[in-house]
């Protein structure tokens, strides 16, 4: 359950301030502001675009996101009396006071922003937003747009090639937070791995906020806390049938613990007296979530027998317990051990709930070796995914730019000493060629001015970088971006429309 | 100039409290503290320690960070309400309540934190921070604090490598901000990178909170939203010795523009008069600041030209240009010939101004390239480095762990599938040996309770993961930690002393 939606709403909100007030932000875009309005220029209508240059982790697609903090961003965009203060501490002392007052008086509104979906799958050089205003409010919001859509899309991105590489059915969890890149990296990854493909998140505040599953039982600490079965109390846990009479679990377990060691051929002496009392201590405050790791000590050995015995004691008093967590060593192989255990016990304790039990998988665990278990024998239904998935390692930044196209109607370019870094001038209109079954051909740059083209007739098209053109008759047409903000007001409609 | 001290403590305690609520953690921590504490165990004196195992980017230290926010994290750790009953709605229905009333009243009184102090040079294995207290409490902080230090240290220590590589003189930008993962890690970054060897940032609200010094003058969109002179406004500036006639700048430019051509055998046609108008533009309102982008179009053919005349007419007004930025291209070749032409300017045209111009090179800057361009000839004085510092695309994470290694004055330890993951018992102190010059021999690690080592003592000690043993003699021994937070109220001293 998420919190109430108000609530949550509100927190979120919230954080958008915190996180990102309108002077998180490179210095420049102010001394380019005063520049600006000392010229007479703050007005002026512009068009930014904002996009990437290549696909990240060498791959053919992005996943868009971080539009609606965007939105957020954009809505509490204001300078408070301290920042115009500081501001005024780090400007040149000849700057203009009234340029402080302008920034005192200053908003979103004036602004249009189109942008395409949360969550779109988009490609390379395709503007995927387009920023319309005064040329010195737009220009101010570069610096926080770009934070804020570059690591949510990569992020994203990211979780969506974790999710190819282990394919449809798998269950995938989230738990990266302690090795994110700061608490509110944590966070975003948290969200933004959920849309990505993502089914769970062990990061509480990331379920409080946006309702996103939350998972997780225990660490080693919990298992290594636990010295003796001395440390178990209570002892005794109720039936689930609703008997009044409580069981001693332990006696209980002792019991099915040795018949479990004659039958696997197990050493009792190897057995972690410590692991068994926090497993049974763990059954006994949650008889119906009993997910232990099981590799504090021995998984063979110790962990996967005192697993079994605890469960099958569950079970004798109606409890169903969920299965085991491996944190360590080759997870294929143990999740294979593992299972041809449980299947025997299946049998021959005659507890079919066994069958069904769930082995979670979580070690490090990387896009490639996603691909690699994928590929190999093994019994993993949940996979947990932390440091490759959060700090995304194979590419840990997407190099979204914000690039200006358009100043009073005439298209601007950069050249530059890099010949990718020049930028294709002009505001654009940019559509999604659809074939007959559905599928996206192409995206298709248009100068915004011309008409937009119709499905069933045939388009000359120019590759963006090649000298060839391409023929392509699209079945359907859409249009990538939306207007997802827009505040004209009445004072300024003649320069934003 | 920083925000008033208090008025910046005030926005950063506001901050860690919106930025690292107590429910910014694993669901684990939750179910682990139920467990305890349904068993009575939840009061019991525990120690964590948090280390990390390798040291990062394949390097032999780390700068330890993030301890300051630690602090704020445990005297704002509360829950709320709303937090709770979020809580009460993911655990199982059969929770006891009086669990939830718990949570509600738990603080960090009973907790001792002992760590190195901020920014320490450290190394991998040595426990850095001890966490001594109640153990469903000490257990509940463990994501949250690892969170805090693990990318502090990791965005700390890159810093510090850029530095090594840079040599002491180059001035340092930190200018990572829009590739940051998220506002957060953008924030954290110039913090730490700041402490690390950066002299200053591009980032507004990181001067304003920590007092860092912000720079930063024009982007390329400054440039290119200029296309003709017509569009300087004001076209005239005050001569800086009060006289009262002011200038036009645009004439005098252009007659020594006419003038740089004929010197430097450039085509007056190639000049890109946009261009020309922001730098005038911009020297106009700045001109005591100006240091634009010179790459826009040509350096070569354009920018350098546009900026050598504006620059000649402010010093002819008695105004003083700043510089210039180099930001695409081989900055090395082109930092060469920039001088080569500023020195030309200097004799030809008498302005000794023009010797001690500086110029900024900007260009995806990784730990690589800046040690290639210490090598290389190169007239750079400050370089600004973004992507590669603040995501440490090296490695993007660092491991800190949280270990559980005494339990109610018992050592703990795990053992693990991986036998790298197996953690050292007991609580520890940790020492630093220095030698007769001051500089350290090692940090040795003790139980506790053993006596500490003496300065003049040889001792005999174990490399950790070794069989062999080494006999050292230390001048000086330091504690490498100190307690930086205790409050052990009166009904829990018994417990946590």
């Amino acid at each position: 359950m998420a919190a109430p939606l108000s609530k949550a709403c509100e927190a979120i909100e919230r954080s958008i301030r915190a996180r990102v007030p309108p002077m998180l932000t490179d210095l420049y875009q102010f001394t380019m502001a005063y520049a600006y309005w000392n010229s007479g220029r703050h007005n002026e209508p512009a068009v930014f675009e904002l996009f990437f240059r290549e696909n990240p982790f060498g791959g053919g697609f992005s996943l868009f996101s971080g539009v609606h903090d965007c939105l957020l961003f954009l809505r509490n965009f204001r300078f408070t009396e301290e920042d115009v203060e500081y501001l005024r501490s780090v400007l040149p002392p000849t700057t203009n006071p009234a340029f402080f007052q302008f920034l005192r008086e200053l908003d979103c509104s004036g602004v249009t922003l189109r942008a395409v979906p949360e969550a779109t799958v988009v490609f390379a050089r395709v503007p995927l937003m387009e920023v319309d205003g005064p040329l010195a409010v737009v220009q101010l919001l570069e610096t926080s747009l770009l934070c804020l859509v570059n690591y949510a899309s990569l992020v994203c991105s990211n979780a969506a090639r974790f999710r190819l590489a282990a394919g449809p059915d798998r269950k995938l969890l989230e738990l990266g937070l302690r090795r994110a890149q700061g608490p509110d990296g944590g966070l975003t990854a948290s969200r933004y791995t959920h849309i990505g493909g993502f089914d769970m998140t062990s990061n509480v505040q990331a379920g409080f906020l946006f309702g996103i599953p939350v998972a997780g039982t225990m660490a080693h600490s919990y298992v290594t806390s636990f010295s003796s079965l001395e440390e178990v109390w209570p002892q005794t846990l109720l039936p689930a049938d609703g008997e009044k009479d409580p069981i001693d679990l332990i006696s209980l377990t002792k019991g099915l613990l040795g018949r479990l060691c004659e039958l696997l051929g197990a050493e009792p002496a190897k057995i972690h007296e410590g692991e068994l009392a926090a497993f049974l201590s763990y059954a006994i405050a949650y008889p119906g979530n009993f997910l232990p790791v099981i590799d504090s000590y021995s998984v063979s050995c110790s962990g996967l027998l005192n697993f079994c015995a605890v469960a099958m004691a569950l079970i004798e008093l109606g409890h169903q317990p969920r299965g085991v967590r491996l944190d360590s060593g080759d997870l294929c192989r143990q999740s294979v051990e593992v299972r041809r255990v449980f299947k025997h016990c299946a049998k021959q304790f005659s507890v079919p709930v066994f069958e069904s039990l769930i082995i979670v998988g979580t070690n490090n665990i990387s896009e490639q070796s996603m691909m690699e278990l994928s590929k190999k024998e093994n019994e993993i239904n949940v996979v947990g995914v932390g440091t490759h998935l959060v700090t995304c390692t194979r590419q840990p930044s997407l190099g979204c730019v914000y690039k200006l196209v358009e100043v009073r109607g005439s298209p601007r370019m950069k050249f530059s000493e890099d010949p990718e870094k020049s930028t294709v001038p002009g505001k654009k209109a940019v559509y999604r060629l659809l074939d007959s079954e559905g599928h996206p051909l192409m995206d298709l740059l248009c100068l915004s001015e011309e008409p937009p083209p119709l499905a069933g007739q045939t388009l000359r098209c120019y590759p963006l970088g090649q000298e060839a053109h391409l023929a392509v008759t699209p079945t359907q047409v859409t249009c990538l971006r939306q207007e997802v903000w827009t505040i004209v007001p009445p004072q300024c409609s003649n320069i934003t429309t």
